[in-house]
């Protein structure tokens, strides 16, 4: 039975994709008996045999087994144990960011057709919605006329700023499409952000580990940097950060507080709100990347860090490059009082954005089309991140850590020191396997025996064996 | 009889086309008298009938006009003295690029409908190939399935490049698909440029006027710009290049030698060569912005700067925002040496573009339709901007002068000493017609008796009209 499609699902397949997101979020671990078939019949107000449809799906993929007499249970080959990774040391004097050079090397073979590509932080093509985009293609540029092809001047098309204002209420954020400004992606934003805080020689905080995308933006801003840790379970160090406030004028902290890349970790609401009001204490600004915000495996979005600012302290950054399609080219920021500002270092760096984009994006936001798409996703990623990291660690030596997020679609994988992350990197393209080494996501260099690995595509037989020789290349 | 359309023309019309090139370029004068319907109808090798239906067409049009026994004219209400633009004074120091304030203010009028849109350089809704583009969006997209929705990595798609390869043949650049990279339309492309060159605190040499756009790139990186004149008739003014590279550490020069914003003006080949060989004797390097080269009114599309480079001086950088539609932020970078330096800038500022522009601009330049559309939008860009060059000069005060461009669609401006075009350009938005100011062309915010029009939209009635409230207001 297949599953992976992302066409209309009966209620019985809902019912299991539901189960199997409480497995993946940790709410029934491997071994647990699951809830009795009347149990699930009666939440969920269908008939018995509906309710033994939803674990004969989940048993076909393994994810559940029957016990004679007892009921369901979480089957034992999804044995996850508790092996996620330490925090790493950081360097706590501002720094300026090094060693790109691996960077173009990754990036390049993650777009090459015919690599398992275990490096690159996108979706497969199964999961785009593509029929979707390119019926919206052909139907929203047609009606649009002329307009879809002229300029969409800062701050973009007034349909999209709608459409993102009514979906930012789900992150907390309540703000009119007056105060959103369309950029082209996450890191245009981003940039837009820092540029407008920043200047050359300023000190910003960066999480460690960090995007390394974030990384080669503050370089070539010439930007020093402070290195704050990042706990798997509850993402950037709110103490290290009250440090780094306290020693050094740092002028800005960019940080991606829910399913960080490359840690997955989600802030708790707590933590957010301590970190907006220790930023505000010090007069820093937060620059929220929250990218990955709506792929959480759970029911429930986590809110943005912006949702704890009710000042000005937090410019909120997204897009759905991660969430819809990465070509799509659509974000967004919430610059607050910076918005004239960021406005025209808009004009001044890419001008406009690509208008059919934009509208495609709106019209799909408009029908409720994404939100029906996300659903999906975020079943399928939390299946794929779960399946790929139980391979991860049955396959790899026993010393390695392996975070299991909520949300996202990237595992963070820690060997032991010694552990040489570019070399294993560089092996593994040899065998036409991409994984990004540690190294790229630390300023200082640091993190050598960390890689990431994103699940954005299924573990197939051919990505399994991918797996395999990783794993042996890992042995050394 | 209705000219304007962008379908198919019979031999007649064409003949006109080329007839009326020939007058908007100069090579006909008002008064002239052309070639006879014999004449025309040996040249082309048509009937006489078909040779007097293109004068038929022209005489409709108001172009030519019949003479008793003696055969056909150019009207003499197409009357255009030689009232050009002065050149201008410039401050020959570095300076510091001020007066970005009213830029916002004007950029954003231009965007706004119900406004005669005189101050944006972008095409009129019925010039754009919008019914293409649209089939394009259609067609395109779903053929290339998922691949139209994922990351178009630096240096962008093979295809696209391969495509601008062989078009840059026509501007005599021979490059392999593999120099190109592929960028968010031309600001994108100088941004890079001049970032793999200057570091903040360089000098840079830019023309006076030049586009503002650049002008805002330059101040937001902290640089000096010296500003070099422009000759209405030949461009940049070499010399004055040539005492700024003897007197000041010039780094770059930013220089748009083909149908100049807003001058017009295109660098004869020996002015071309003149300035590439001086630069590489300084070791200065020059950034080319070649956005208007395809939009030339007589037969033959001028030289890029690149063509006289053998070696590694010019950066060459295009577009298609302004010769094919704006919304598609598709340009181009042959960045020569710099190539890993800008690929690298590229991953690290906006990532990647819109997939889906850069696969269907692809398939236009594969089709052959861009040729085609680019051979009707010339013409009627020639038309307009010589329609609404003369109802300037005829509604004006007697002091105006303005550039009679040979391609593009912009005229330059200029009106005595004293003339305050802020305030002309603000109370004219008053009156729902925008003008971009001269100042906002002057990194040191001289310039203000001069402004620029675009005559990317037809002189209808309403935009005739709007062309007697400017002149009224400009008789102050």
């Amino acid at each position: 039975m297949k599953s992976d499609t992302l066409t209309a699902d009966p209620i019985y397949q809902r019912i299991a994709e539901r189960v199997e997101g409480l497995i993946a979020g940790g709410t029934f671990r491997s071994g647990d008996r699951l809830p009795s078939v009347r149990a699930l019949s009666r939440d969920w107000r269908v008939s018995v045999t509906t309710a033994v449809g939803a674990y004969s799906l989940l048993e076909d993929r393994g994810v559940v087994e029957p016990r004679p007499r007892s009921g369901y249970y979480v089957s034992a080959r999804r044995l996850s144990p508790e092996r996620l990774p330490r925090g790493n040391e950081v360097e706590s004097d501002p720094v300026e960011v090094g060693c790109a050079e691996i960077t173009e090397k990754v990036m390049d073979a993650s777009a090459t057709p015919g690599i398992v590509p275990f490096g690159a932080a996108v979706p497969a093509d199964e999961i785009l919605p593509s029929a979707k985009l390119a019926a919206l293609y052909g139907s929203v540029i047609r009606s649009a006329g002329p307009s879809a092809h002229q300029y969409s001047m800062p701050p973009g098309l007034p349909a999209l700023r709608f459409e993102l204002a009514k979906r930012l209420l789900g992150s907390g954020i309540a703000v009119s499409p007056d105060d959103i400004i369309a950029t082209s992606g996450a890191i245009d934003a981003v940039l837009l952000a820092v540029k407008s805080v920043c200047e050359a020689g300023d000190v910003v905080a960066v999480e460690s580990p960090t995007y390394f995308g974030i990384l080669s933006m503050v370089r070539e801003l010439g930007l020093k940097v402070v290195e704050i840790p990042v706990f798997s379970d509850r993402g950037l160090c709110v103490e290290a950060l009250a440090e780094a406030f306290a020693s050094h004028p740092v002028k800005a902290c960019i940080l991606q507080p829910n399913f960080h890349n490359p840690v997955g970790s989600v802030m708790p609401d707590a933590e957010k709100r301590r970190v907006v009001a220790l930023a505000k204490q010090h007069g820093v600004t937060l620059i929220e990347d929250d990218l990955y915000g709506d792929l959480h495996f759970s029911e429930k979005r986590p809110l943005s860090l912006k949702a704890f600012d009710s000042g000005d302290t937090v410019i909120h950054c997204g897009s759905y490059s991660k969430s819809l399609a990465p070509g799509l080219r659509v974000g967004w920021i919430v610059p607050g009082s910076r918005y004239h500002r960021i406005k025209s270092l808009k004009y001044a760096t890419s001008l406009a954005n690509a208008t059919a984009s934009e509208m495609v994006v709106a019209e799909f936001l408009k029908s409720g089309g994404v939100e029906r798409h996300l659903r999906k996703a975020r079943r399928i990623y939390a299946r794929q991140t779960h399946e790929i990291r139980e391979a991860i660690l049955e396959r790899f030596p026993g010393e390695i850590r392996v975070t299991r997020p909520e949300g996202g679609f990237l595992l963070w994988c820690q060997m032991p020191e010694g552990f040489d992350s570019e070399a294993f990197a560089l092996a593994a393209l040899k065998r036409k396997i991409s994984v990004v080494p540690g190294t790229l996501f630390s300023a200082s260099c640091g993190l050598r025996n960390c890689f990431r690995i994103s699940c954005g595509f299924p573990l197939d037989d051919h990505s399994r064996r991918a797996v395999g020789i990783l794993a042996r290349l890992a042995e050394g």
